[in-house]
C-alpha cells in the first residue's frame, strides 16, 4: 500500500482541524502530515495520532514533496498558493470557492459524481457545504430521473463562518445570560435568537453569492447544465449543521416509496424518515458525523413531479473537510494519484 | 362613539396577554373588560390601563352582556364555549383552528381580505399566524396577478408554542450556560441549537397540520379555492417572530420594481429591502411590533412567473392578538357589530 505526504493549508482553522481529525479516523494512508499556516500560528502545536505535530509556515518550500495538499484558506490566499502547489506536483483539493467553477478543475462530491476526479489538471476543488449535503440527497432522486428545477431555503449553521462563528454564537449565549450587552462582528447581526437572511454579498437580481452557488455548483455535480436552483441562504444560531429544505421537480412522475428507497440505498446518504415516530433530521442528530440525513419525503403539491425534502448535515465534516478526504480516498482507488 | 363590553377568552396566556396589550395601546373603545380564564388562574390579577382586573372564570355567565369575546384557547375549549357566546349574542373572534374552514365562519385578516367580516353569523375565526405573516406579503402581490402556487419554508419562533415554547428555550439557553443538563416539555426535542421540522401532527401524505393551514387557510383569505401551497414548517430557536421564505407563481409575469412598490404601499407590510445597505426582514427587529416586514424580493430563477420573498413578523402581535382586534374594528368600522 502507498503512504502518502499530505499537507493541510490552514490547519488552524475549524475545517483544518477536522482534516487532522478525519485524516486519523479514517486511517488515511499518511506518511508524513504537514501543517502549514500563516506566520502567527507558527509553532502552535497539534497532535495527530497522538504525535505532536507543529505548525509551519505556508511557503513554497513547505509544498516540496507533497503528494496532496488540503486546502482550507479562503479564496485569495487559495488562488495565491495554488502555483506553488502546482510547481511541488502535488495534488491540490481545495476548499475554497475560488476553482470551482473553472473546466479544467473537477468539482466533486464523491457519492455524486466520484469519477470526475480521474480528469483533475492538479486541482479539485470541494463544493460549497449547503450544495454538498443537498445534492448528496438530491443526486439520489436525480438517477431515479433527473432534477430540472430546485427551490431551496437553508438554515445554515454559524460553524459556515468558521471557528469565529460558533465563539460568536455561544458568546452571545453566555452574554445573554449574564445580562450583559451582545456584541457582534463575525456576523453583520446578532444571530442568536435572531435569523439573518444574506450569507455573501448581493449580486445585481438580489441572490447572494451562496445562494448562486447551489445552482452553479450544483449544474456541474449533476452534469447537467440546464438545472434550475432558486436557493434562499439563512444563517440559524445552530453551532454546526446545515439543514435544507428543498421541493425539486423531476422529468417524470416518481413514487414517494421509490424516492425512498432510493435515498436509503444511496452512498452517504441516511433516510430518517418516520413521522409516525416523530423520526426526521434534525441539525442536533447529524452533527460530529459524516452522513447527510433525509427525511420528509412527500408528493409537492404545486407541481405534478414535484418531490419535497428536508436534508441536515454536518457542515464542517461533510460540508468541508470529509468530503475534501474522500475525494482524496477516490483518486487513490482510481489511481490518478 | 359606542363603547363594548369586551371578553377575552384564556386571559393569562401569551395571546390573551397580548389581547390585553393591545387593547390599551390601540385606544380600544372598551367599557367594560372581562378576564376570563379557568378556575386555576381565577383571582390573579392583571392591570388594563393602570387598572387591576380580576380574572374571573369562563362559564356561561360570564359572557352575558359582552358585545365581543377575543378566544385565545386551544380547539375543544373553543368548541366548548362558542355556544354559550353564541346564546350571550356576543360577536366571537377566534384564535383557535376550531372554526377556520367552516363556510359560514369568515376567516380574516383585515389587510387581505376584511370585507369578509360583513358574512359574520356570530364567529369569526383569526387565521394560522404563519398564515397571517405569509399572506399580509402575498396578498399584496395577489392583488397586481393572482397567485397560482406558492412553495414555502418556514423558521417558526417559539412563543408559537405558547408560554412555556418561551419559557423553555430560556430554560435550555441557562441550563446550557450553567452546564446542566437540557430538559424538554414543550416541544419534542431540545430546541436551543436545534430545529425541528415538526409542527402539528402528520397526515397521511406527509404534511402536519400547520403546513396544511398555510395552503387552506391562504385559500380562503385569498378567495381561490384552487391556490396550491407547499409548506415546510420549521421550528426554530428564535423567541416570537417568525420568517417565512416563499416562492410563488403568478398568472402574469410582474417587474420586480412594481412588486417592491406595491408590497410598500399595501397596509399591513413594512418594506425592508435594501441588500445593499444589508438591511432585510429578521425577527430580532420584526418582534414587538405589528407590521409584516417583507424583503429579499427578487425574480425566481426556476419558473417565468416567480417571485421570490423573505418575510417575518411578530407571531403573538400580528400572528395572533393585533390580527383579531384588527378584525374587531374592522367590524366596527363596518357596522357589523
Amino acid at each position: 500500500m502507498k503512504y502518502y505526504t499530505i499537507a493541510i493549508l490552514g490547519a488552524t482553522g475549524a475545517v483544518g482541524q477536522a482534516f487532522i481529525e478525519g485524516l486519523a479516523e479514517r486511517n488515511f494512508p499518511v506518511k508524513e502530515l504537514r501543517l502549514l499556516a500563516s506566520s502567527r500560528s507558527v509553532g502552535k502545536t497539534y497532535l495527530f495520532k497522538d504525535q505532536p505535530i507543529e505548525v509551519q509556515l505556508a511557503c513554497e518550500e513547505a509544498f516540496e514533496g507533497c503528494d496532496i495538499v488540503l486546502g482550507a484558506v479562503e479564496n485569495d490566499l487559495s488562488e495565491h498558493f495554488a502555483p506553488m502547489i502546482k510547481k511541488a506536483n502535488a495534488l491540490y483539493i481545495d476548499n475554497s470557492s475560488a476553482f470551482r467553477l473553472m473546466q479544467e478543475v473537477p468539482l466533486v462530491v464523491p457519492e455524486v459524481n466520484g469519477e470526475d476526479v480521474l480528469n483533475h489538471q492538479g486541482i479539485i476543488a470541494n463544493p460549497n457545504c449547503s450544495t454538498i449535503i443537498a445534492m448528496v440527497a438530491v443526486s439520489a432522486i436525480h438517477k431515479l430521473s433527473p432534477i430540472q428545477s430546485m427551490i431551496a431555503s437553508t438554515y445554515q449553521a454559524v460553524s459556515g463562518a468558521g471557528v469565529q462563528g460558533m465563539v460568536e454564537l455561544e458568546d452571545q449565549i453566555q452574554d445573554y445570560v449574564n445580562n450583559k450587552p451582545l456584541t457582534n462582528k463575525a456576523f453583520a447581526y446578532q444571530i442568536a435568537f435572531n435569523l439573518i437572511p444574506q450569507i455573501g454579498g448581493f449580486d445585481e437580481i438580489g441572490y447572494t453569492s451562496e445562494e448562486m452557488k447551489m445552482q452553479n455548483e450544483g449544474r456541474r455535480l449533476l452534469h447537467n447544465d440546464s438545472l434550475l436552483v432558486n436557493c434562499t441562504c439563512v444563517r440559524v444560531p445552530v453551532m454546526r449543521s446545515h439543514s435544507i429544505s428543498i421541493t425539486l421537480q423531476t422529468s417524470k412522475p416518481l413514487e414517494i416509496e421509490t424516492v425512498k428507497q432510493a435515498i436509503q440505498n444511496h452512498q452517504g446518504c441516511l433516510l430518517v424518515d418516520n413521522p409516525d415516530q416523530q423520526q426526521y433530521p434534525m441539525p442536533l442528530i447529524s452533527s460530529n458525523q459524516d452522513l447527510v440525513h433525509v427525511g420528509r419525503i412527500r408528493k409537492d403539491l404545486t407541481q405534478p413531479n414535484g418531490i419535497s425534502l428536508w436534508c441536515c448535515g454536518d457542515q464542517i465534516r461533510k460540508g468541508a473537510a470529509i468530503n475534501a478526504l474522500q475525494i482524496a480516498e477516490k483518486c487513490i482507488e482510481l489511481k490518478v494519484i
